[in-house]
């Protein structure tokens, strides 16, 4: 299935033209608490696709991101009859576009779907790619398949209900598709204020239509991630790693904010491994610091975080903890194993970077 | 992903070869309570890779084919560490092979899969073409995805196990891909004893290497039912809705027989339709009748098979009933429409042809 990136702040009349497109039976809107009471009477007021769709809603956040709330999903559209040709369309974050989008690959093996991210990390990350996932067992998304929605819909006024830190959490992986891309990228990330360009709707979309783009091509060239797809986990090994210890200290930390220093981290090893710019890794780590602050590690903590990367899905086995890296900005090294050793003194260079 | 398809009555040896390609770091073996008794001893005692295999076992039965059945085989496989490299091998009925690919499927996004299927229905059904499934809701195969198994190892040494109703029920899915083929495949399969033949297992395995060639050829053409694949339905619209009406009289009758009446149903609406030849349809309705038996229905449950006709996840829309119907063997109607009317006067001819 193609998927079509609309980059609009004409939200109605895109989801109008999308619609027209697909032409469905029937319309189902996906939201969560958040979305439904936030995004959601506004986009029914100026839409009457919207208003004339049945809502169905599932709890909000990540703890609900699991096999209950995607049966509730996949009972109410079979109480409503809904057929092959139906739409779901899921308004929200990750977790309403990756568990709407699987249940719309599964309910009766597959309806249309269009995803409406209203997260800076939803439009950037889970809203485009077509990986569909709900988490199981404690796991996050260990349960999914890879399929893209008909259409994704991204636009930045819903942006202007985010905190900071959420728009700091998405803006994370816009570094991260800049760092695939290019040196001219980068410098473009590092140089854009995430925060106050807000007020600039245009000039939003339009560095989001260049962002999302470097990971769409990705993503259409190695769909189901056998290989240059891997380049999207760059900060994500030591990211998920620097995630679930959090969880574990009943902590938490926001995706982005770990992805963030994963990056560090994956830039740190890139400088060790394949001669990154030290340049480079310090303009980085500044902006990271600058923006996102540390998070507090200390060397007792590494060899707990080396087995967390060490049990990363991505991994072929136990044996060998794998991470996309970098030569440069736009020059990907795929699959580079590192050693404990060098996972550790990489930890050590990064605490220094953080001034931790 | 490519499918292979496997013939061979050294199901060890191809077990083997079929492995060897695929090369998963780790091998899970799904089985029923049926198959665990019946089949898998004697695979693990010929086949050291299924004996050092983990099993899982979920219950047999179409009962069982739902979420909770699912769930435990996706645990399974997560307390097993199983990565996105192990391959599942699916051994037993349509119930093991729909529900093992589903779940193949979905973990992890997508692991290996194989199916060996134990009986002929599922060989020359369930195991080929991709469409993984569990029920939901007491509706069958609501929930599921189109994903083709690595490979399929269809052997005939399996059936021995089988009473003669499961092979006649298996029987009825050939004779459909013999009526979407050709003239000659019908006559060949009007000629073939599918029980009496279980002792030529080279003879047996030549029939289905033809026949389940025809299968894989319509799905290769059109994999998520868009147009052509809509053909494999002869026989299903009504075939599907005996089989509910038998549900709701407590008194299950075998998918392959309801198919079996289907089928007859189908070529007499096919010849009001689109004048199938009259012969055929005798020749057809008299080898049904013969092997099959008549399915107790009158004119009194004629409304309500329509309405179960009307309700079936094929249709476009409450409004009409569409049949995959013929001009003549070979020779395909997708997407027929009927009336009430017409269904009823062609329930008539059946009840007529069957003797009822």
């Amino acid at each position: 299935m193609k998927q079509e990136l609309y980059f609009s702040n004409e939200v109605a009349s895109t989801i109008e033209e999308v619609v027209a497109q697909i032409n469905p039976s029937k319309i189902f809107v996906l939201v969560d608490t958040n979305t439904a009471y936030f995004v959601l009477p506004q986009l029914q007021q100026t839409s009457q696709i919207i208003a004339n769709a049945k809502v169905i809603t599932i709890p909000a956040g990540d703890l609900n991101k699991n096999l209950e709330s995607l049966s509730l999903v996949w009972r109410e559209l079979t109480l409503e009859s809904a057929s092959r040709s139906s739409l779901l369309i899921n308004v929200g974050g990750g977790v309403v576009c990756d568990l709407g989008g699987f249940a719309a690959a599964t309910y009766k093996r597959g309806i249309h779907c269009v995803n409406i991210p209203t997260t800076l990390l939803a439009a950037v990350d889970a809203a485009v790619g077509g990986k569909t996932a709900v988490n199981f067992q404690g796991l996050k998304n260990q349960i999914g398949v890879f399929r893209e929605p008909d259409a994704v819909i991204i636009s930045s006024i819903f942006f202007k209900t985010l905190n900071q830190h959420e728009i700091l959490s998405g803006y994370a992986e816009m570094i991260k598709h800049a760092l695939l891309k290019s040196e001219k990228e980068f410098a473009r990330v590092m140089k854009f204020s995430p925060i106050d360009s807000l007020n600039n709707n245009d000039e939003y979309l339009e560095m989001l239509r260049d962002n999302v783009a470097i990971k769409a091509d990705v993503v259409k060239k190695d769909p189901t991630e056998k290989g240059l797809r891997k380049a999207l986990n760059l900060g994500h090994t030591a990211g998920h790693a620097l995630e679930e210890l959090s969880l574990e200290r009943k902590n938490p930390i926001a995706h982005g904010y770990a992805v963030a220093w994963g990056l560090v981290i994956d830039a740190v090893l890139s400088s060790m491994l394949f001669n990154f710019s030290s340049d480079t890794l310090h303009t980085l780590a500044n902006f990271v610091k600058e923006n996102y602050g540390a998070y507090d590690i200390s060397c007792k903590d590494y060899p707990h975080l080396i087995e967390l990367m060490r049990q990363d899905k991505k991994n072929p086995d136990a044996d060998h903890i794998t991470f996309s890296l970098l030569k440069a900005p736009g020059k990907l090294e795929l699959d580079a194993v590192a050693t404990s050793e060098q996972i550790s003194a990489a930890l050590d260079i990064f605490c220094d970077l953080m001034g931790i």
